[in-house]
């Protein structure tokens, strides 16, 4: 989040300053933010509607993998919470990738990118997947060639970054990407009950809240994604079995090299939880209940009830918020330069 | 066609009477006729805004397929001119199709759907790709399993087909899809020309128009979609290489098993032609020009000359339509008992 402009998040958390007092809301406004209501700016990277709507393009089009076969939509659908609902996703060659993808909604929030926070922000997550061998298999000279060759294309880049000679390159295709997907808020009932409205929640969703900070998962889940803004290790008091906690995905280890990062993890960002299972970075627990249950077991040594889960999944349910409403891009056709698709899988 | 109820199409024709005198365009609404100004009603099928939405949903629904890979869009991609852009698609397992995936815009208007017109309408078309082994590779049983687990769809199926106690099966999947992609019509230049718009197409466009009528173009593409009315033989006066049309796919042949449909294939309906390389059942052809020159060698006959190919281009180029606005859907969230993706490839 380094990039990100603060402004408008302190601005949405300001004015919720007149809702009525109660204590629990109070607390919870120390520990969380709700979303704000508009696209945060991001640093180096200004949104312009050009810019936006370039970035919608590209994240539609299948063509920046070697096969034509899968977008930035495929693994991060805004039709089924922002991820694509399978373990790990199916890429290139339909190889499985390492760890399931997580939701593209409020990513913007998050203090960096993937599971192990290996991307500093979005535009340097974009380029990620599309280089993967598992996942696009692309490289970023097919990328440029495939952009390039159509006109349409070259046009919308030089709209959108207007001081550029040269404006269609892997960089400002990764930019132009970030400002979409930073457009890709889903504000929840949760927030409208910080901002005061006593009914958005229901009795058994605050007793989840008052759960949910109490028993100390906010320790790890907080801020305005509950989650999404620090790093923890996997199995603080007691490591999950191999099957959940795979021994040989060492987590934040490969990004530090730092012991201490074994089985480090950034903390999921919980805003769609309820729609984006299956859960953890292994993709192998498909009931929230049972991610909760993991959770204060591994975490905070705790054994829950099941009325505590169940409350404290029904706090969680709050946090699905209302998708935006996107209208499909019309992508320009390909032109006789455009290289064609490659489906072989390379060695 | 046979399904279709056709006063929208005639009320559409009828209106353009009032155009200048114009003997290209008098010729041209003899052989021709304009797109409906709306989706056309479906016999047996009737269009409600609740089966529609459905519809949508169900288009977009990657559990549809096994894996949870591909929905219809995916091969039927509504951002690249209602294709994919490959030459066969790639579906479950990295499965290569056994023939280029045809458009779904306008293909309502077809007189039944695949390359050999297997499918009497969209609604039985649709039933197949969810099936079929290199595609979805699902099961009837399967996908209602799927859908059934998620309250929201069944309410949506109630709404959609009210009138029925138990509206979650596989033929009220597939009328739903049909409904919502008759919405899909793609209003052209030509159109706008056909309905008197003298300057909807230039000059080349028009002189190419011409040629397409005085070649004999027009035997095979004719009506309201240029095409997809009729059933005919590929390389009729000279079979193309085998490259183009392969010798192990007879075409109609498998449909009706008659000798003299060995070859033959539904004349391609070329609206959004220019943008839905490449070309003929195999894919194997992707530039627009050398598509026309095989077909007025293997069809008519005719060598066409350089400036020939290029007004006759410049034509098809006024029948890529205006793409409608399509509003992503919001899909339900899986359950408990949904049933998870299968990605192995079975035998």
């Amino acid at each position: 989040m380094r990039r990100l402009v603060l402004s408008s998040l302190l601005a949405s958390t300001m004015c919720v300053g007149a809702a009525s007092a109660d204590p629990l809301r109070e607390t919870a406004l120390t520990v969380f933010a709700p979303l704000p209501a508009a696209a945060p700016q991001i640093a180096m990277n200004s949104a312009t509607p050009e810019k936006v709507s370039l970035g919608a393009a590209l994240f539609f089009d299948p063509r920046l993998s070697a096969s034509g076969v899968f977008s930035c939509y495929s693994c991060h659908n805004l039709t089924t919470g922002g991820d694509d609902n399978m373990e790990t996703s199916v890429g290139h060659g339909w190889q499985k990738g390492p760890r399931n993808s997580p939701t593209v909604f409020n990513s913007v929030l998050n203090i960096a990118q993937f599971w192990d926070g290996r991307a500093a922000d979005l535009a340097e997550q974009a380029k990620g997947p599309v280089q993967a061998a598992v996942e696009m298999a692309n490289t970023p000279e097919n990328v440029i060639a495939t952009l390039s060759s159509m006109p349409q294309y070259v046009e919308w880049f030089s709209a959108a970054f207007p001081e550029q000679k040269e404006p269609v390159n892997f960089e400002n295709m990764a930019k132009a990407i970030e400002v979409f997907e930073a457009t890709l808020l889903t504000p929840a009932p949760f927030d409208a009950w910080l901002a005061g409205d006593d009914k958005a929640m229901n009795a058994d969703q605050l007793a989840g809240l008052q759960l949910f900070i109490d028993k100390g998962c906010t320790s790890c889940h907080s801020g305005v994604n509950l989650g999404g803004q620090g790093y923890y290790p996997f199995g603080l008091i007691e490591k999950p079995g191999a099957e959940i906690l795979p021994r040989d995905d060492k987590g934040r280890f490969a990004v530090t090299e730092t012991v201490d990062d074994e089985y480090v993890f950034r903390a999921a960002p919980l805003r769609n939880v309820a729609v984006t299972a299956p859960y953890f970075h292994s993709g192998k627990v498909w009931d929230l209940g049972i991610a909760v249950e993991i959770m204060a077991e591994s975490q905070l040594g705790e054994e829950l009830k099941p009325e505590e889960t169940a409350k404290i999944v029904a706090f969680l349910d709050a946090l699905t918020g209302t998708v935006p409403q996107v209208t499909l891009p019309v992508l320009p056709a390909e032109t006789s330069s455009t290289p064609r698709p490659i489906t072989a899988i390379l060695p």
